[in-house]
């Protein structure tokens, strides 16, 4: 087992939050994860640490020039066991995005190895009701004080920690009514779309408003060439089934490259459905629903999991999907992707990865 | 004239950086002003403060989804005077870009005001020498702390000041090697570009050291549609000199309404020059510097002012511009420019905005 990192303890623990009313992102646990760089030193000073303000030049370069990427996974709780899922995917994509933001690589197992630590401090942390989880937040950003457009020479990585509900706070399965946005563009081949980089989510704000007053949950974004094939929703992959294939927009460096997507599409073969990969446009969507070809739609994302889609407008178009019900591909893969984070399925792949106790 | 707002002095004032070795955002001043939102309060908590670290939450939105705008202005000091160059038109476009991030609006007198009284306590930081300036850096960033992609509902404007030297260090108006850049995209319709936002400026480091790696000093950047038509340069618009017309890509959603680009395009009216504001290919520009057309190239932007662009690399390309020097009509702007800026020109628009003693 590895060497214990350094571990700053606070005096008095936090009182927990009411675990009937937890909504996501807003409590958080009594440590951190921090990490720092320097030019000098690399990364160093690994910590766990009191989780409280932090301090930041006013010049730090994250805030003046958006240098800054993120990562989202969960901890669940099942049997008295805390688990992770596939968080070697999630540092993977943390040194894609920061390679694409010009910021230093991290060593992905000694992140992992601090987090599991962090994880294993905070154990009473991890909600154990039905759809809740600790939502667990790894991020990079840019501290040096200096104004002038160059990547930054001092970084902080920190992980915070906080126990969440179900993200739309809604019920899980209950399908959602998506926008088609048809005006606002989060992303363009040759940008960041498909890197997890604090930018995009900013700039996906107003669409996301302008769907919420028309009484939709979420936007499904379009292509920033054309203007004309499916993307992905704000924070969620986008599946459909037509004619009982299973089919997503491919990777063409606009899209995330979501970890719960590439899970789905495993599974789904492992299920023996046929899965396609590739471009989908809302004409053919809207072309094979009138042929009762498109018989079920979901979204997919760490914070959602799987969730269904109920209905799709598009101009003044509105195509109602499976009865605004959720479809029997969708749960099939919903009941089998619980059933492997929730370690009641068997998880040939190793998904699973159980945090010890140190 | 306004009532003062509140100042928090300061114990002991720094030392001032020597003068000839200022470079660019490297110093700070004593002071900043300060300005915080929430949703209760509105902006509230005007105040001119001491230059430090802030603290911030480790949730707060700003690192986490890129919610934070900036703007950048200067101050000259000419024959004892300090003045700013149409600060009206940053809190303007500070109020556009906050729009587009869905942020609260300020009250741009209100703000500007409180850069006044900010620069009439740090005249002494204003540096007089030749190309020098005090730099002014207003920003907002999301302050909440709270994980989930949604606007934030506090947020914090500071200004902070740095006494600056020329932007690319060298000389002003010494012709620049620009690259035109054919695989990332900084911008597209429908997204950001035409906002002061974050997140565009970690979008283009790694184009920007490409092209430094191959010996370029700057990235032109091609629309993100097409990648056929010039949009601008790293921080500056880029105008082009046709067969003795003035010629500028015209604001289509994706490119930066600059200040100077407004103000040149102003002058040259005014000296009598036919100005275009229209779409320019790269190919258009390659054709036309084949016939001779294409006499000279600049750009445009409050750090370099105006800068002549000396030679083009566009693929195999490579094309030289007015044998490498600084052509007449670039001169002829610049020395304008510069004159009104100065206070040795007529200022018939009021460009220039004199700091009062308070
Ligand atoms: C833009 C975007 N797309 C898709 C996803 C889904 O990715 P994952 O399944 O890795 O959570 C996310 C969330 O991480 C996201 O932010
Ligand atoms: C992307 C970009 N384009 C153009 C400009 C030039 O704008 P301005 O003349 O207002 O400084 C800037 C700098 O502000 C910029 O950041």
């Amino acid at each position: 087992m590895s060497e214990k990192i350094e571990f700053v303890q606070r005096e008095n623990l936090k009182e927990k939050p009411d675990p009937t009313d937890l909504s996501f992102g807003k409590y958080f646990t009594d440590y951190m994860l921090s990490y720092d760089y320097d030019l000098d030193k690399g990364w160093h000073n690994l910590q766990i640490v009191p989780y409280g303000p932090i301090e930041i030049s006013p010049a730090a370069q994250a805030i003046h020039y958006g240098q800054a990427v993120f990562e989202g996974l969960k901890a669940y709780k099942h049997n008295g066991e805390v688990v992770l899922f596939r968080p070697d995917e999630n540092f993977k994509r943390i040194n894609h995005s920061l390679a694409r933001l010009e910021m230093p690589q991290v060593d992905e197992e000694t992140v992992l190895e601090g987090l599991k630590q962090l994880v294993d401090i905070e154990r009473d942390w991890v909600p154990e009701g039905e759809g809740q989880s600790l939502y667990i937040r790894p991020y990079v950003f840019a501290t040096e004080g200096v104004l002038g457009v160059r990547p930054s020479y001092s970084y902080k990585l920190l992980i915070i920690l906080s126990p969440s509900g179900s993200y739309y706070g809604g019920e899980s399965l209950s399908p959602t009514k998506i926008y088609v946005e048809d005006e606002y563009v989060r992303a363009v081949r040759g940008g960041v779309g498909h890197a997890k980089v604090a930018g995009n989510y900013a700039a996906s704000l107003l669409a996301q408003t302008n769907a919420s007053k028309l009484g939709y949950d979420q936007v499904l974004w379009l292509d920033g060439v054309e203007q004309k094939y499916v993307e992905e929703v704000g924070s969620m992959n986008i599946f459909f089934v037509e004619n009982g294939k299973v089919i997503t927009p491919e990777l063409n460096g606009s899209i995330l490259p979501g970890i719960t997507r590439k899970s789905v599409i495993e599974l789904a073969n492992q299920l023996g459905y046929e899965v396609e990969e590739r471009r989908v446009s809302v004409e053919e969507l809207i072309e094979s629903h009138k042929q009762g070809e498109l018989t079920e739609v979901f979204g997919t994302g760490t914070a959602a999991v799987i969730s269904p889609v109920g209905q799709l407008k598009y101009g003044e178009q509105e195509i109602i999907i499976n009865n605004n019900e959720t479809g029997p591909v969708t749960q099939k893969l919903y009941d089998n992707y619980v059933g492997i984070q929730s370690g009641q399925l068997a998880d040939p792949q190793n998904w699973r990865v159980v945090v010890p106790k140190y």
